[in-house]
């Protein structure tokens, strides 16, 4: 996999404006003064492995082959966690092997994944509290002037990966739960386009969460009355639950990993 | 209008760090991976079309001739609402029109509009819930490789606009409210320099914002002492007021829509 | 100093997000549509030098030689604080003279100071609520395509330093406290690894915050069990606090400015 413009994506859990963002972005550039920096979030929830494994899901695809993801959501570091450089369709990863993959790889396993182990890639010190700085970011910039992964290290079949909440479907009734909240309030479910195949569509299809209910699946907010509870199948291909221009999460009180369920 | 670089500004109400802005940034990039991506702003409240419409028009004019702005605060995604390509003075933006031109408008009547039709530059699937990644990006990528917009569809003369609050004056009184509260917690109104014309700038002026009052318009926060309420004419052109050294918004409880009046 | 891609990094307090950050970056790619913008953090407290001062200190020095960082944490805009550009190590600043270098410069004496006097580099127009579109931005615009920085201003010798505060160390005890708190939540204090020279690591040491107390300094969070209160050197070289997995800020109701002791 090779990029033509030395495209590096950013994903943290240190906060936007963190200073640790703005080290690694240093140690990057330092490394590679051409490599063109995208901030994809610094918002994962500290130390959310699961909400950065579904992050991840939803965004990298979208970025054109080659491109190379920096994935740092690492409550082990310091510990001997390894850490994993990935290929994944046609995009290129790093990140800790903690289950930061998770999601990805139920989607599609990787084709090649290296244990980064030659620290001649990296900072020649590594401080045990900031391996985003000292390791992830001369990695990329090593990776995005287009040397050659081989060196990182041994090849290695397997990784982490972290139990996720599963929907299930038995006859007329599907169970899922909330897995996001958007920044609109939107609760987004882990129930799937999959899942959802052959459910009708219609009034006769009861969605609950909690103590609050509605009818029918829609395809988009505008098809009913603002302030209206509405379940629709979001962008990302899964079921979700808003409230018409309002904040579902803040107007029904609910929170990740609500209960919901479909019966038609 | 033509830009050498292809620079692509994106502003949003997704919320900072948002899976959402990430997805539009991947798509736009694979659309067109030598586009210079610019983070406008990803927080402006969410669905607030009258605070995009108002912080467009405080940015946009600065940036170099034939820059791309893609707009999205689009509460109506998904209905019949239209997507425009406008060509503004020497700006071109994509935006739904929604009235989130309104106060661009306002200034100065766009060149040329054209209505998105053209399915051509789309992505080949689209999601009724985000016309940001699916429409808007893969647009801006094609516009940002010099495509002539020509082909997106029709064009328009007329489009969306909101009805904003309007200063007036009358005799030696003018009455406006507070449009925005800055990150500072400044209280910017909208009044402009346009009403200022003549009224004194002494002591012989008293601004009043709910039951709080403050006499005479300075030039800069430094020409009063810590912690005194002061109004003056900020780097947009309108009267705002201020606590100098610490939030206005805060301090004094004003909300945005709170009445400012001037009389002297 | 020069810089073969034109890096330009940018730090302020006006918040993500915010219209101010938008209009600069615009001023700035007007001067030169080709610098290389960088967004190292909008997230200083407002007005609150003394972060943005050690903000500064923690990143600047991960970036390539001749990057230039724009920095205004500037309260006092408009008056008739100086704003200086300077040369620190092998990197560039633009920052008001307001203390905003004391980290800096107690770490390394600048090599070369210049004063921001001559306006043939600003905006014509300038406002005095925001330097940093109509000074700084057109400044750094112009520098950033090499232009030669003896036509700035006269140079000076001094500048404004705040006080900070000060660990010391009497016999086996040395006293700091913490200066900052991180994302995660992480107190970080001023005991710097110079002042750690031959304390023990083992339990032997006492580490004391407010009522808190733990014993032994460690290497990274994973040596400890989750929710243990822990001590440590940090990525910066300074002591911190940390709980394991969690938020020590939120845990123990920290604030910075609390007191932290070593004994042993």
């Amino acid at each position: 996999l090779s990029n033509p413009r030395p495209i590096v994506t950013l994903t943290t859990d240190f906060g936007e404006g963190s200073r640790y963002v703005a080290a690694m972005k240093g140690a990057l550039l330092d490394g590679n003064p051409d490599a063109y920096l995208v901030d994809l979030s610094h918002s994962i929830p500290p130390q959310d492995i699961v909400a950065g494994a579904r992050f991840l899901t939803e965004t990298i695809s979208w970025f054109p082959p080659g491109t190379l993801h920096v994935a740092v959501v690492d409550p082990g570091v310091g510990s001997s966690r390894k850490i994993l450089y990935v290929e994944w369709r046609d995009q290129r990863l790093l990140l800790p092997d903690n289950g930061l993959m998770t999601c990805l790889a139920e989607r599609e396993k990787p084709t090649r994944m290296l244990v980064l182990e030659n620290p001649d890639w990296w900072h020649r010190e590594v401080a045990p509290t900031f391996h985003g700085r000292d390791i992830f970011a001369p990695v990329a910039a090593h990776l995005s002037r287009g040397r050659d992964p081989v060196g990182l290290g041994p090849a290695v079949n397997t990784m982490e990966t972290l139990p996720l909440s599963k929907a299930s479907r038995v006859g007329q009734k599907i169970e899922g739960e909330v897995v996001e909240i958007d920044s609109f309030g939107n609760l987004v479910t882990d129930i799937g386009q999959e899942l959802l195949d052959g459910v009708p569509r219609d009034e006769s299809v009861r969605v609950a969460c909690d103590e609050h209910e509605t009818f029918g699946i829609f395809s988009s907010y505008s098809e009913q009355p603002s302030m209206t509870l509405i379940a629709l199948v979001g962008s990302g291909g899964k079921l979700e639950l808003a409230i018409v221009d309002d904040s579902a999460a803040i107007m029904l009180g609910v929170r990740r990993g609500a209960k919901v369920t479909l019966e038609w």
